[in-house]
């Protein structure tokens, strides 16, 4: 009997990070990518989001392996939770692994078998043949997949762009995806993330150019900010600052880790003799110094954000350049210009997106992606890593470029797409969504609900003693409050809610034990609307009986 | 004696919102400008934030007036607040004065004297002569002020760009502003919103093309979303629209009142039988309506939002093409992201800044800001409404139009600059800050931590009732918590928290009275450690002690 072939995503749809998504054909499943997503502005105290794993849990027995495009946190960062779940080998290559390996060893995972592949090469897990095929983006290493399955070819892109001029010398293999797309593909997935920009994306090399004149222009330090597994980045930058004379020194703990890599594996080529440490920065003259830091969003823990505000050993000031070399991620819009601020009022010459051509995208265009849906003429089409904006325009663009509107699935994270030779559904759905992260634990939507009202009113606490015979009242009662308004400045206020709330709990003594619930909510709703009515306030009310 | 002139920006230097700057001359006070800005994330539960009043109140009996630009919520939104703390006059063109009467009736202030003052008057407040002049901005009626004091001319631009094809046919008054820098202008106080972009701000008149094209495909309804004060974009979209044998609908509450003052004042001309309710759209086809509404930022209450997430009586669907004409302010990415992810997925077609031109910026670019400074000749400069870096590169601009650099004033809110016709100092500083508003109250900065505290990772109360005058615990320890752990679940963990806080709190019995904040704080210690073991989190901890 001949299988189904299942994809179904469980992140990375209708949103943009925590990619991951299952491949299935028989007893095999084979995962692509384990990405985790930052949490937003509605979720207070959450560290990570990653996707809800509960489908993979319950066939665990059959996941011959996790397959990783690259090494960004949207793509890894979800592994060691995943690896606390289940258990299968990660497919990667030599730059993602080292990434992959380090973030084991924070989370304690030593026992993780992870497995080097070159681009080019394939691996065979289970029914699935996959082959690594080297593509372009803002990180080395990176590929995407062309997977062999029993009733045809996949390809998954991975996160890519067409840089035909990239830093490393050694463009995305077109020819490979010609290759397959010239044999036949069965389903194409494919990045859309900068859908909405039309032609193509500019080169790395591009760069070059603004970064030359900028260290024409300088007259003392030169500090780059960027995000530091973008190697290729690093290594342009030391290019045009070895040629200007300077010495390059990384800054901060994830840039030095990320170089070392980067060097020993071969992906990153700056002469030893010309690092410096930190340290020694005090006996090379300004002019002669480049540094590379991370904090290119304005993270109030980067490098940048500490240089800019004092508490950094390299502290900013007049006579230095810095350049962001980065634009800012949805969301950090307002860090970034808070850090851009205060390097100008340290007086330091700033250069950023808004300013100069700092920065490239990693990810193809409108016109590359029309590249890549020629070369591979897909049967199905599956527009993936974009909120439903992106994958609807994808699809559209698809839809000019031959692909039948009908063979084009627009998933959600659990979606089942169900292809055979003959046709594709999209009918089921598995479990899938966002499982919220705080320290050790996953947070409940009831606690994130908490923090939120918390966090708008805070909390008023009435502490009500009772006598556990009698419902006699024993005590005043005690009001504490926290978020809601200054207790110190506010006594009168404070005086009579306490008073307030003694009326109304006096009821507890002439009332039935099992009615107690009913005087507790008479307590808080009266307490509510005084609150509201002295302050236009209305923090969460804690009525606690204590019995005694 | 001559006395000096005193320049006191008391907002809008140094950040971009809550415009407002004093102006004082021997005993007299002119007042510029009274606006909030919106808070951020850093601020929650906070409406609104307002002008650190304090110098004004100190000095009530000398202020002569309160001159208003424009009727922005940055430059009108403080004026109730301050009408709560002093009195005086409030002068500003007329549908301005339409836009603060409002907002004084919502505050039920209803006995405050509004004085409607045309482009080309000048009135005389105190020894300041304060005249009138049109510019152009993206609301109706905004002006500068060129102001006469006993020892020079101050001109103020307000928020302004030169547009020469405005939508109303009244360019901005340059021949006005030519006038007072061919006599001598002391000192220029110039918007410094755009003055990273090169060039010349478009012209309002240009993103017509777009609504044309918009127009001419849109098959079914076209629903447009912009800011209601801009009652230029209204009037251009309603005049496409109508040339397309559209009605036009003005949906939301501030919508429908803005564009009846519009109306009543003329400065909007929509043909009374092309406007229709709401509610007569049931009996119009659909390619012949136009819906204009508010939720341009993605904000949760407008009428946008809820027409995308089917919440409100015209739920947006297939067929219908949306233009979100506006661009996201800082903060408001995700949100606008959000919206326009909700609509793609109701199926409509949506039309947005990144994808075509529907948005015009209401700001002088560096070109202009370039031409205002050629033209007025300034003695002095001060660069005004700008975070750090736009004032410092405004200022760098004014050194290249030939201001010296020792005569402009990078000033921070509260400093004091003081000028005399021989020279201009800015050493002293009045207070001036941020005033935190929620509901009818200010906000401490600790409520504010506590606030953020409480959201990143809520709170546990321990409840512990003793015997007052033995120290003795009368009952097991009680412990409650919010935006912490989901209690139902932990219940185990919860328990043994309970019991070490017990084997903590026996020590009250041993020790004397004046040593039970010894004991607290121990209680307060060994549990967080705990938690923080157990759950990898640090929630905000409250040890309440009963004495009974």
């Amino acid at each position: 009997m001949r299988h189904k072939l299942r994809i179904i995503p469980l992140g990375g749809v209708g949103e943009i990070g925590k990619n991951m998504t299952v491949i299935e054909y028989g007893d095999d499943i084979l995962v692509i990518d384990c990405g985790l997503i930052f949490p937003d502005e509605m979720m207070p105290g959450i560290d990570v989001v990653i996707p809800d794993m509960t489908y993979l849990e319950q066939n665990k027995e059959r996941i011959r392996g996790i397959c990783i495009t690259h090494g960004h946190e949207d793509h890894i960062g979800a592994i060691p939770y995943a690896m606390e779940r289940f258990r299968c080998p990660i497919y990667g290559t030599r730059f993602t692994n080292a990434l992959i390996h380090h973030k084991l060893d924070e989370h304690h995972l030593t026992d993780v078998e992870v497995i080097d592949v070159d681009p080019g090469q394939a691996v065979q897990l289970g029914c699935f043949k996959v082959e690594f095929i080297k593509t372009g983006h803002s990180i080395a290493g990176a590929v995407a997949f062309a997977i062999q399955t029993p009733i045809g070819t996949l390809i998954h892109t991975g996160d890519f762009k067409i840089d035909l001029t990239p830093i490393d010398g050694e463009p995305i293999d077109i020819n490979r995806f010609a290759y397959y797309g010239t044999r036949g593909v069965l389903a194409l997935m494919s990045d859309s993330t900068n859908v909405e920009r039309t032609g193509f994306t500019q080169s790395e090399k591009e760069i070059g150019k603004t970064f030359e004149q900028c260290f024409d222009k300088a007259k003392g330090r030169v500090i780059v900010a960027s995000f530091a597994s973008n190697v290729y980045r690093l290594q342009q930058v030391a290019d045009v600052a070895i040629a200007h004379g300077r010495v390059v020194c990384f800054q901060g703990r994830s840039m030095e880790q990320v170089v070392r890599f980067a060097q020993e594996l071969g992906y990153m080529r700056v002469p030893a003799d010309k690092i410096v440490r930190v340290e020694q920065l005090k006996n090379i003259p300004d002019n002669m110094v480049c540094v590379m830091t991370t904090g290119s969003q304005g993270e109030p823990m980067s490098g940048l954000f500490r240089m800019a505000n004092a508490t950094h050993k390299l502290n900013i000031g007049p006579g230095d350049t810095v350049i962001i070399s980065a634009s800012a991620i949805p969301g950090n819009e307002r860090g970034v210009s808070r850090v851009i601020n205060a390097l100008y009022e340290k007086g330091a010459d700033v250069v950023y997106d808004r300013m100069a051509d700092v920065h490239v995208s990693g990810h193809a265009c409108a016109g590359e992606l029309r590249l890549m849906l020629e070369i591979i003429k897909p049967k199905y089409f599956i527009p993936v890593h974009g909120e439903a904006r992106h994958l609807k325009m994808h699809a559209a663009l698809a839809k000019e470029q031959g692909v039948l509107p009908e063979r084009t699935f627009i998933a959600h994270n659990g979606a089942v797409i169900e292809l055979s030779a003959r046709k594709g559904v999209m009918n089921e759905a598995v479990q899938a969504g966002s499982v919220m992260v705080d320290g050790l634990k996953d947070v409940e939507d009831v606690v994130l609900r908490d923090r939120k009202s918390l966090s708008e009113d805070g909390l008023v606490v009435a502490v009500i003693v009772l006598d556990a015979e009698t419902g006699r009242l024993l005590a005043p009662i005690e009001l504490f409050s926290r978020g809601f308004i200054y207790m110190r400045d506010n006594e009168p206020l404070i005086e009579r809610a306490g008073e307030l709330v003694y009326e109304t709990a006096k009821r507890f003594e002439s009332t039935d034990k099992n009615e107690y619930q009913a005087v507790k909510n008479a307590v808080r709703s009266k307490l509510k609307s005084f609150l509201y009515d002295e302050t236009g306030r209305t923090p969460m009310i804690l009525p606690i009986t204590m019995e005694v």
